[in-house]
């Protein structure tokens, strides 16, 4: 029996400011500014390069968060925001959800392969408004009962079905001397969008900003603004006034 | 009841040479090869741009076959095959192809919305691997009945029984003042794999030989070999020797 | 002696619709609007196959320059622009603009070579704000003569003597035994950045959006502003609504 | 007066794995090798993703060295070291240099701007081949002088003149009443190839590879080929496997 999961977002590595041994390299051209995290930092330095303008000459922008709000969200400056990235290991989250998600040409993935792993004990994901619907449905659960559940346990029952075919599927392929990757290959079929499926997601926060904004609105999917929401809270520890609070 | 359906490659759209009114600007500087198609016309005219050669000066390769093959195939030259695209319009393949397909991050897609549109209707595509099985199985119907059928009935009786859960959970969902959208959003996920996608691509000459070397290689998918043949088909008729036959 | 030159852009290729024969293979889809374009019509395609509206049910969207301004201006949705695509030829722009135009990774670029080609006899374009100037300079004519002239014709000067070197420097490095590409490498490091370069520029038209944009700023460079203009003056006439007149 | 100066690659910044106060989150999934860096364990980390193969089951490829040797060299499975990139800040380059590098499309760039910044300053880069030549040429010095010099003292005398006339040019026009900026945009024509660049990269390990195995090719441009071994050794250091010694 699998189990029903929930999209978790964990912040698996970033980018962080390099060290000569001493002191990082960055500090030869530019003093850092004691309040900033390595990315911002980083974010600031590519802009004041195009300048030469590490002196800080402006009071305003002396600041780092005053310069990543100007240069940013003031004046759109979002290619100095490429510098820096993070990565996540995203799971928890239905095949749906990463169809969806790797339409973003710009950030790199790493998948979990339905080709290559056996699905038989994969987790399954229940949409935002089925868990909180409390409507009922009548099923005919494949041994001769009839139940009556709300749709959230008629999906886990549905997806369970699925899965047994699949293993069916695989069951018989193999058995007529397919090798066993091309067998689940071809079982995947009954599959539903539901299983779970697990990313390893890198962006840059020019990249991540772009996902944040169109995922994060009201007519995105249900799913995705959940998950689009975790992730603008990793990075805003990380980058804030690249990801400010509202 | 839907149907199963087959892999249907459509050359929609592609590159030609611009005309000035009487003849193709582009003969102002080059002339042209009556052997030659546009495309390959086009790719030749990039490449001799990069080295002011438009008068041919060499005789091995005056003649635009044996110049796209030698700077494509002999001196890897791919980026001049960027200047000329085709776009496909791609049906009757499954959702895990498309899921596969748009990870290729240079071609252009648009795809049929499982979130606005209504899938009860979707026809189902059957991988290879099950079209050719002799294997049987048995099955509950659902309505109490057993059956025995080949593997491929099978997924069209799951496939079925899949859009059946899916208008349970639509009418559930709408039922309760979820709209429309969201209530297909969230039922689309008990939709398998196998459910037909359609999509609109496009990708320059480049990018579909990248595509096309990789989803032709015996590893790749059994459904996206067997399509990624029918695009390079239609390819070799527009580019014969970008896409040469073996 | 070399030649001053102005920007050139000339249309040589861009998407049409495939004919299967007797009609657009489109048509099998969706009827065409004979008021329309290819590269639009191909746009709408793209747009209606995600939502199997081919039909036209909105009347208000049934010519295809409202689902035009509609979808593209309105909804923000580019991405179905991607689908068309226009190839010029630009001539008489500096290396400082081509410098600046490459940055636009959406794009593809096949560029006359410093490398390859002996720039002897290369054109200069003298920049937008140079030509209007009235203001004169002086300067020594490098053979015992001082004359007075307007910048752009000392502009003229400086490059031809900048030409002079670079023949001093080919000649001198292939003498010592060098190949004539690694001399003309070499020998290009005292080329000027208004000398002449040629590219052969590709884009769909959501790039060529985004690049017109910005480069019709006025913030934007001077003789970027100038070309940008010549390219949206070519793109309104195959795609009048997705280059609107303002 | 100005200085020649010689390319320096500066690392300023890297991907590190995260932690979570404790101990890098990736160990809740998978155990480190303690031979290997940070980049190099996050791209096992996203390899092994692929296949839920985080318990390292085939001793072969047990230790990150030979996981990383196997999967990028042997299988080509480049994707997965997308997750992993480096940032540098590349001074004493040439911009024929610059124009060269920013082709790579997959790469981050921000650049010293010649629009914003005074060039008069600016430092110039002599190519390898002419700092190699033995070779003299005889020039007129502007001031009545004839002098006779190495090709490098020449481009230095030749680079100083361009300089100064670019110092005519910005007066000139500021004195038309043309904004500072304007006027340097304008000036900087006459600016010669080897004029010094400034430019922040940042790379994932895929970009940079595609970028080293391009630009230390003999047949790349010279100062190419060294600039790019620069960068290999740095990336070397922290990603040994991924850029192994010859």
């Amino acid at each position: 029996m699998t189990t029903i999961t929930e999209p978790r977002v964990e912040l698996i590595a970033h980018t962080t400011l390099a060290c000569d041994g001493r002191s990082p390299a960055i500090e030869e051209h530019m003093s850092l500014d004691p309040d900033a995290g390595d990315m911002q930092q980083l974010v600031e330095f590519a802009g004041r390069a195009c300048y030469q303008s590490f002196a800080k000459p402006n009071p305003k922008t002396a600041r780092n968060k005053d310069y990543i709000a100007r240069t940013l969200h003031g004046q759109k400056h979002w290619s100095i925001a490429e510098h820096a990235s993070a990565t996540f290991y995203i799971t928890g989250v239905s095949r749906a959800l990463t169809h969806e998600l790797i339409r973003h040409r710009h950030l790199s993935y790493s998948q979990l392969s339905q080709r290559f792993v056996d699905e038989s004990w994969a987790n399954f994901v229940i949409p935002p408004a089925v868990e909180k619907s409390e409507a009922e449905t009548i099923f005919d659960t494949g041994d001769g009962c009839i139940m009556q559940e709300r749709l959230s346990g008629a999906l886990e029952h549905w997806g369970n079905e699925a899965q047994r075919n699949y293993g069916v599927l695989v069951d018989a392929l193999t058995a007529e001397g397919l090798p066993r990757k091309q067998a689940r290959e071809a079982a995947r079929a009954v599959l539903p969008n539901m299983i779970e499926a697990r990313i390893v997601v890198t962006g840059n926060l020019r990249a991540w900003h772009e996902v944040i904004e169109r995922r994060t609105a009201p007519d995105a999917d249900a799913e995705f603004q959940q998950v689009a929401g975790l992730i603008r809270d990793e990075l805003r520890k990380l980058a804030p006034e690249v990801f400010p609070a509202p």
